[in-house]
């Protein structure tokens, strides 16, 4: 019989609007991809059929058209589909996982921008993902004034309920990622994002061959 | 200055497939407003544009759509967008409010026959509903059988993911609600709902004249 597949490890990109998370996810999977390790390369809210439904509720419409706790209900309920339905296979097949935001959004964006306790984000996030939780969680840090004009730099798309949210609650969002890698040290780690994408990239390469033993 | 209006009172429908729910939360509003009491009807999962938005894709797709888990977090994300648009406002305003399924829905159908644990269900339900609970809980209780060939009657429509779950499900749910009741009989009463809906209204009549001091 075979030796079972040791697991995958699982990377998380968190940060603000622009931030450039979708960016260096695909170059981190690209990054490993050369170093012959295989990848799933997924993102939240969505990464598989019911959660993306559930995105298309969570990122259209008016900012004001679900209040924050509902908002964490919802963006749970599609976290929970993602982790059974895609990121769970995915680890158990001994693939890595690099996932463009995860449970620290929630926290971020609805507990400390939003205002919902994080004891009840916490029961939430705890009944969603249950023990799968990432190994290495990458924080792109920048002002959020840079962030919101790289991410609008393309124009206004239809996904920007959050984007339109304004500027304090953007600062508020950049502060709760600072306080969630200063809580949680061991699990987290701050990149630079206000250099350019390589030197970015750079730095990811660094501390994810550090943190996860990755010959670089 | 006027006083303030003195809030209404919150009685909730619950029971299985068929088992009378709708109508008897018509007739049951009907009567308080021959009594003069002004009343919202509302039911779950919906009674907002919201929460109507969650419903279709909680009662459409294949049974097995989503996990219990996922599921009770989307049935939350719709109860709370309910509670905090419609209920509470309605309350707050001094009308009563009849609701056709609440909380312990959830409890019966992911918890007692989904499996997944009371306590993170409850985490869910306090995250939704904060201190708005119902005053009053009339569970109509009716054997499975019955109730699934009364709802199917008209034939099976589109809203079915819930009745297609199979002879056991139903089973435990009918079982949960019966728990449910004998946890919190002061809130609770169970309704036999095997009889005429002009009998099960009459036992409904008594129950909340006895218990919300409305004069028969
Ligand atoms: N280091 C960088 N310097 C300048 N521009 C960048 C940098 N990284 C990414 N960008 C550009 O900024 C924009 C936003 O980047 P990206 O989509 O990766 O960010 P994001 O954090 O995923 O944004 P969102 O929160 O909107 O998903 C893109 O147009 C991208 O090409
Ligand atoms: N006491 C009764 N005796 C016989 N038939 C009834 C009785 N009450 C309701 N019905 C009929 O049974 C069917 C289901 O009733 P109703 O829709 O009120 O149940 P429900 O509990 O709301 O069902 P669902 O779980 O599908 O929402 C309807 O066709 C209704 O007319
Ligand atoms: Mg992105
Ligand atoms: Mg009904």
């Amino acid at each position: 019989m075979a030796d079972p597949v040791p697991p995958g490890r699982f990377v998380t990109l968190e940060g603000g609007e622009g931030a450039g998370k979708s960016t260096q996810a695909r170059r981190l999977s690209s990054w490993l991809a050369e170093r012959g390790i295989d990848c799933l390369l997924t993102r939240e809210p969505g990464g598989s059929p019911g959660a993306e439904d559930i995105r298309t509720l969570l990122v259209t419409g008016e900012p004001g058209r679900w209040d924050a706790v509902t908002e964490a209900l919802l963006m749970n309920a599609a976290r929970r589909d993602h982790v059974v339905r895609t990121i769970r296979p995915a680890l158990a097949a001994g693939r890595w996982v690099i996932c463009d935001r995860f449970l620290d959004s929630t926290l971020a964006y609805q507990g400390y921008a939003g205002g919902v306790p994080l004891a009840t984000l916490r029961a939430l996030i705890d009944a969603a993902v249950g023990d799968t939780r990432p190994d290495l969680t990458l924080v792109l840090d920048l002002s959020p004034e840079t962030g919101l004009a790289r991410a609008q730099g393309g124009g206004l798309g239809a996904e920007t309920r959050f984007e339109r949210k304004g500027a304090a609650f953007h600062a508020a969002v950049r502060d709760g990622f600072r306080a969630i890698v200063a809580d949680d040290p061991g699990r987290c780690a701050v990149i630079d994002a206000g250099r350019s994408a390589d030197e970015v990239a750079a730095a990811i390469a660094e501390t994810v061959s550090g943190r996860l033993g990755v010959a670089a």
